[in-house]
């Protein structure tokens, strides 16, 4: 080893730690199906599934953008990196493999640099044992600030994707609405106020987003069309609407809200914002969305219930109305009653 | 499409462009064998080929680290944050299939941001489509620096790794040693000098480096260890003596050297240098490094000068000495003279 290079490969090491690796380690942690050379080389060497596709995603998460180390842990930066990623290969239904981990290090002393990548990879490390997701691969660089781009690999022999939905089919949706949004705006405030269960767990929705994994499984063979929500429940279901050729209509007292995500709500449309502001525009919430035809609601529900994961039917998909200059629209209904959107429908990426 | 988001859609949609693709095109360009569904959707997903290992590689570059706009193009840029990763391909003999794109965008005003991510991937397009390496995925989000990090996937059924090297094969470098770091130095001089053709062919070098995609396919079933050289040789080359648990003698006349490198290393030798200190510790050349059997260095040699690809022995790995302090111990040779090593062997990626 180079001394030169003695900083870069003490932080690779520390990183490679939680995962039970070493830059040296070249048969990987028992369990680890498929792989027959992981880190510390220049590349991975995978088995893939006969029959099977290979599905893949890339996400970056950003200190200061989609994590603030100035108000929560490296062990949760880490945690929340990978969990956007298996929230996208959940949507595609496909099982989780293999990830690869680009990490920018800024400028810092040692010890602290060290401790930080630690953390991360800490963090890391719980979801991607929790999810039978082996590290295989990084790339370390120094940037500006720090950052956790991670690139995700599944299996599936039958994906989902945005299209397929059809008029007819029911919106499911797995996981709750606004909670993370909530957390956000809790973590956000200089004074910290004293926090009940609820707030807790909005708090921790936002710090440690659970992708629903399973549920994407389950719901492979069944659903039409599936997308998490990274964007907002609106911003998403419009994705699926374009992708799908539909339409759609959202129950707002089918949306699952927890109390805490309801109080806030309330108390904001007195000051004049939307009802349902963080439900429908929260983002980053990693629920899982998906269009299923009305034949296989019970089905799914139930084997999803049998896992104990909770759905909720909260609307359809319908047919576009000819001529619509809005084809793609959303109408939310209060009952029988039209409900005008948010005029903030979703999370812009380059926004924040 | 949510107005929030228009900026975030018309930056990727200007990405997109120069690859043919758009955030609505579901089927892939003629040509993009193995590809289900690519860009535009929560994942892509990808048919992997009956037989061949799987081989995953990530690299990130970032602006004032592995490039510089103040000094290059965004397509020079592009380009070399993919020869990166297709060099990492390259040394494990596998063919390119696929790659995703993370791309970090600073905020700036709307047309410059845009402009430079075209201009990212018109580089990108360009050495994609002559590797026959199709973007299947990607993200965009906000960061303080334009930062570029890809994922690349390829297969073959004859991997070739660090580990593997055995005393007595021979050392065969296919590119060339020294003329990156020359481009660097060139690139970064203040006052410009007029450049001779050697010279410009170091700039060169340094902007748009070539991965020896075609040479690591062909030693697949003939080397018996490879590594490319993004530290410059000294440190890759102790890596590759490292896994495969030999020492190494390098020939220094051996070694290829352009004119420019050979004149810019002599005069720098008069101040102290060391007077192969580019080519031995230059790093970024993404040069390709071969271990061979000493029985298939003329079998592989002709193989590739049937394809024009020039290769040297530059050396050969040898049995460790036994109590040896440094078993991994790199000898360099003047002809019958040992020569000390260089004080800075190679390239820290935290330190630059």
């Amino acid at each position: 080893m180079s001394s030169t290079r003695a900083g870069e490969f003490a932080l690779i090491d520390a990183f490679l730690a939680p995962f039970g690796l070493s830059r040296e380690s070249r048969a990987m942690a028992p369990g680890a199906a498929g792989v027959i050379l992981g880190p510390g080389d220049d590349c991975a060497r995978l088995l893939p599934s006969r029959g099977k596709q290979l599905i893949a995603t890339t996400d970056a998460a950003v200190d200061g953008v989609h994590f603030d180390l100035a108000r929560s842990s490296a062990e949760d930066a880490g945690w929340k990196a990978l969990a956007m990623n298996l929230s996208d290969l959940a949507a595609a239904g496909a099982v989780p493999r293999w990830f690869l981990c680009a990490l920018s290090v800024p400028k810092l002393a040692r010890a602290q640099a060290i401790a930080t990548a630690q953390g991360f990879a800490r963090g890391m490390a719980q979801l991607a044992k929790a999810s039978g997701c082996t590290l295989v691969g990084g790339n370390v660089t120094r940037a500006r600030d720090w950052s956790i781009t991670i690139t995700a690999l599944g299996e599936t022999a039958h994906p989902l994707s945005r299209a397929g939905g059809k008029p007819g089919d029911r919106l499911l949706l797995v996981g709750e609405l606004g909670a993370a949004a909530l957390g956000l705006i809790l973590l956000r405030k200089r004074r910290k106020p004293a926090l009940g269960k609820d707030e807790r767990a909005a708090v921790q929705a936002q710090l440690r987003p659970v992708p629903q994994a399973r549920a994407g499984q389950i719901a492979a063979r069944l659903a039409s069309a599936a997308i998490d929500l990274s964007d907002g429940l609106l911003q998403d279901l419009g994705h699926l609407c374009a992708r799908s050729g539909c339409t759609a209509e959202l129950q707002l007292a089918s949306l699952p809200r927890s109390p805490a995500v309801r109080a806030h709500e309330a108390k904001a449309a007195t000051r004049g914002a939307h009802p349902y502001a963080l439900s429908l525009s929260g983002g980053e919430e990693y629920a899982l969305l998906l269009a299923v035809p009305r034949k296989h609601v019970a089905t799914l529900r139930a084997r999803l219930a049998r896992e104990q994961i909770d759905s909720n039917v909260i609307g359809s998909l319908a047919t576009p109305k000819r001529f619509s200059r809005t084809p793609n629209a959303i109408t939310l209904w209060d009952q029988d009653r039209a409900i005008p959107l948010p005029e903030r429908l979703g999370h812009d990426h380059l926004a924040r």
